[in-house]
Parts: structure tokens; C-alpha cells; sequence
């Protein structure tokens, strides 16, 4: 047997990531046969395959003339998604293991708000007998029904809740109503307790949350953004929670992020901001996944999770 | 046909409770086809059946010569338990609804804690991302695999937990290492990260929480007591809260109930005092209970969940 040549991998991430996920790939890489030279700073001719947070780390991809395949380490690519210079195959991160913690946070923070856990939390006097509603009879929402949202849907739908779904493309899932469309967005949110973003960023999801569909769930319902920030119009939503409408937003992503100490969500109320936890990543499953692409890239068989950059995810 | 004579239900229970069940009450013995009077001021020799809340509303039940059951609409009856007076049928509740509500209210405090989501509700500001480990890679010990323990033990280990359980006698449950005895005690608890209590109050699991069996779980274990307040050692409770063993405790049983004002449970940073809200029972699912074990009385069929006394449950 002649011996393997080397994958040359460009891992492009900040630094922080880059320490705690570069072991993690290379033995992923090494479990999966795969004999591979992973670094920062390998010049651009060389690399066979770029892995890499979408962030503002590369501008111009045209540089690695040889790259067989960009491979996202996170889930939302739309940063670099419009990249004329991004020419190669991209794939996406879905890492089973950000999956069942994005379904470990809905879940929790659907059950906070469903039996109103907030009050106990916040204060430890009196005694105020109120038995919460069942989840059966308490309607939620899931606005996105792909990889993430089909999962806590189903999480949802299997502790009892009444769940409906939204999603552009028209899609079944077993033990959810599921609307699709433009049509189907008002029955989707009609009357609902809980509305839950995850959905991809694009045009048409874009403050898919406004002032006219805010106005649409039942009065005092709650909003929990795990998606994305831009899903959300932030000025309709303050004015919602400020009239009464929306009874509470726990936000974990936001248009900027960090989001700034003196933004109006930090100080509101009625908002839970937390630091785009939900969708983190975990460091040993999405090395392997992507060692899996890096391996079907040398073995000439199809990427997984590629994008289909028409749509936008 | 001879016209059914009319049965006669005493209802004893406090005016607020009274209020809520009674219609409820007489309706599902309608909809069970038992012709009935519901009151609480019968003659106590006319009373076929007493409907009640094992408090001290009824301290004799030497009275009621004719009830052929004494069928209690909470599920706790140990406050009747050793009643000598109290010699007919006793049947606790079991309502399917009290047990909707507690997996709903278990398994939401089990992920608030599980992924911290304290620190978010409780603070605004600040951007620090720690992605929280996964559900499979937390043990949960669930004390008690009866109804309530068996169900929601159940429900955590299909949201992915790794959870243990312990009864007083062997059980199997799917999904479940289960533990027994005395012996299995320990086992159970050593390296817990959560622990729920959901043990019936019996002298042998009075104080189960004590300062010794408080030293197994994990270091920073938090405790959740949705069962009765007798199960934990309050001042061994406290002294793990504060030397660190546990980092928190969410109580929603207590010794002394509503608890005082000035218990120290109240002012403690970490705890959260709920109160008594986990078991509350759903009006109208446990009106079918109470009506189907009087159909039954009448039609000389056994009662539904009769205590068995000796064991205590």
C-alpha cells in the first residue's frame, strides 16, 4: 500500500473556539481514518478543506483555488451565505448533540412559562394556590419545523402540549398541526400560548414577528427566540409587552450580539435575555461530523447538510 | 323498574374547595348514572359514602355507622392514616390529571436547573456563553416510583436524562436503573445532580434527606421536594445549602403548611418556596375518580386505590 498523502484542513475560528475545538477535530479526524494536518495558518494554495465559523474571519474564499468544501462548525450560515467569493460546496453544522440541547432549552423554558415558575422564582413569599392549565390544553407554536424546531416540536407535542407548526415548505410531523405558507401563518399563531422561533433567517422570515402578527397569539402569550435575532421586528415586540399583548420574551438571539448593556431588552421587565446558548455547539458531536464530511469528501461520496443557498438554508 | 334509591355523599372540605368540587361532583355521579345527594351537612347515620380532605375537618368517623367508604379527594392521607375511628374503606386519590400536572411541574423545574436558567431570569446583563451538559449526561435520582415517581421518571428519561430511581420495594421500570431497600439508598443518591422527592410520608422515609444521605449526591446537587415537607430534615437541608453540598433546593411541600412567613426556607438565597402547587388535583378529573369508585360501591365492585394501611400508602 503506498502511503495516504495528508488533508490539509484550515480551521478558521476565533481563538477561544479554535482551542477548544482544534483536539476535538483532529481526533475526530483520526477515528475517522482520515490522516489530516489541521492549522490556522496554512497557506491558502494548500488547503483541501476549510473549516470555519461564518464569521468575518474570511472575507475572500477565492484565495483557496483547491478547498473541496466549506464546513460551517455552527448551524446559521447567513453571514457568509451572499459570499460572490464562496464558490465551493458549504456545509452547515448539525450536531446531534446541539440538537438535544436546543430541545433541553425549549423545553425548559416552555414548561417555565406553561406552569408560571417565574413568580416562585422571583419571590419567596405568600402562597398563592394556582394550579397551572395541563399542556394539554395549552397551544404552542413552532415557527420553523426543519432539524431544530421539527425536534422540540415533537419534544413538545410528546410532554402534551397542543402543538402547532409553521414552516414555508408544506411539512408533516406526527402529532403536529402543521400550517405552511404565507396562509398558513395566522391560523399557526392564532390563539397561541407560546410561540417558539426557529426559523432560518431569510427575506421572508425576516420580522416574520411584527406588529401585525404579534397581534395574533392570545392575550398575555409568551415569545421564545432560540432562532434567530432579525426573525424578530424588536420595536413591535417592546410595543407588545409594554400594551399588554405578550406577557414575556426570553430572547436568546438578537440582531447584534453581544447584545449591548444598554439595548431596551436588558432593562425590560417582561424579557429574559440569554447569550445565544441555546444552539451552542458541543465540542466532541460536531467534530464529528465534521471529520464524517472531511471523510466522504476523500472517499468522493456526497457531503452532508450542504446548503441549498437558493433558499437560504 | 323500582326507582334507585338516592346514595347519600357527605362532602367535607373547606368552603373554597367545597365550592369548586361540589358541582363538579354532582355532575360526574350524574354522568356515572348515580343517582345522589351531595352535601355537607347530612345526618351523619344517612351517610353512604364520605367524599373529604383528610384534614381535620372529620376527627371521628365512629359516627358515620352506614359509609361503606371514605374516599379522600387529595392524594396525601396521612393526616387520617392512624385514625382509629377510621375503620371503612379508605381510597386515595389518584387523578390522572394531579398526574399530568406533576411530571409537567417536575420536569420543568428539572430542566430550569438542569440548564441554569436561574442565572438568566434572575440577571440581564452580561454575555457569558456555557453551554450547559447534556441531558444524557445528567443523573437524576427520582425517591418514590409509585404514580407520581413512576411517571415522571418516565417523562425524564425520555427527555434523554440519565435517571435513577428508589422505592421501598423493588420495582422495573423501562428506561430506569432502579434501586430498593435501605441498601440501595445510597447507590441511588451517589452522584446525583438532581434528586426529587415523591415518597409517600411513612416512619421509615421521614427524614430520608437527612445529614447523611444530603453528603452523597454530587457537590452543588439541588433538591426538589414536590412530595411532602417530612421527607427532608429541614436544618440538615439548610446546612448543605449552605456549606455548598447542595446549590439549591426547590421545596413545594413543607412540615407546616402555608409555610410561616418567617421559616427560614423564606429569606434563603438558595431556595425557591412554591406553594404546594405540584399535586393540586384538576377538579374535573378527580370528580370521575371520586363518582367511579361510588358507581362501584354500588355495584359491589372493588374500590379504585384503596390505602393499604399497613404499608402506609
Amino acid at each position: 500500500m503506498s502511503a495516504r498523502r495528508h488533508v490539509n484542513v484550515l480551521f478558521s475560528a476565533p481563538k477561544a473556539t479554535y482551542e477548544e475545538f482544534h483536539p476535538a477535530i483532529c481526533a475526530a479526524l483520526q477515528a475517522a481514518g482520515v490522516p489530516a494536518r489541521v492549522a490556522g495558518d496554512l497557506a491558502p494554495e494548500e488547503v483541501d478543506y476549510i473549516v470555519f465559523t461564518p464569521n468575518d474571519l474570511i472575507s475572500d474564499f477565492s484565495v483557496f483555488p483547491r478547498a473541496r468544501a466549506a464546513l460551517s462548525i455552527w448551524a446559521g450560515v447567513d453571514k457568509v451565505l451572499h459570499n460572490p467569493t464562496l464558490t465551493m460546496p458549504l456545509a452547515r453544522m448539525v450536531d446531534p448533540g446541539q440538537r438535544e440541547g436546543m430541545v433541553e432549552f425549549v423545553t425548559a423554558h416552555v414548561l417555565r412559562h406553561h406552569i408560571g415558575m417565574d413568580r416562585h422564582i422571583l419571590s419567596s413569599s405568600g402562597w398563592d394556590q394556582v394550579a397551572p392549565k395541563l399542556a394539554r390544553h395549552r397551544k404552542v407554536t413552532m415557527l420553523g419545523l426543519g432539524e431544530l424546531g421539527g425536534a422540540c416540536a415533537q419534544a413538545l407535542s410528546a410532554l402534551n402540549f397542543y402543538v402547532h407548526g409553521w414552516s414555508r415548505r408544506p411539512r408533516a410531523l406526527e402529532g403536529i398541526t402543521c400550517h405552511a405558507g404565507p396562509d398558513g401563518l395566522e391560523a399557526a399563531l392564532a390563539g397561541a400560548e407560546i410561540i417558539i422561533c426557529l426559523l432560518p433567517t431569510t427575506p421572508e422570515t425576516e420580522n416574520v414577528l411584527n406588529a401585525h402578527t404579534l397581534s395574533l397569539p392570545a392575550a398575555g402569550a409568551v415569545v421564545i427566540n432560540p432562532g434567530r435575532g432579525a426573525l424578530i421586528d424588536d420595536a413591535a415586540l417592546i410595543a407588545a409587552l409594554d400594551s399588554g399583548a405578550l406577557g414575556h420574551a426570553t430572547l436568546d438571539t438578537f440582531r447584534v450580539e453581544p447584545l449591548p448593556e444598554d439595548h431596551p431588552f436588558r432593562a425590560h421587565p417582561k424579557v429574559t435575555v440569554s447569550p445565544h446558548v441555546a444552539s451552542l455547539v458541543r465540542v466532541d458531536t460536531s467534530a464529528a461530523v465534521i471529520a464524517e464530511n472531511i471523510r466522504r469528501g476523500e472517499a468522493g461520496e456526497a457531503f452532508l447538510h450542504l446548503v441549498n443557498r437558493q433558499a437560504g438554508y
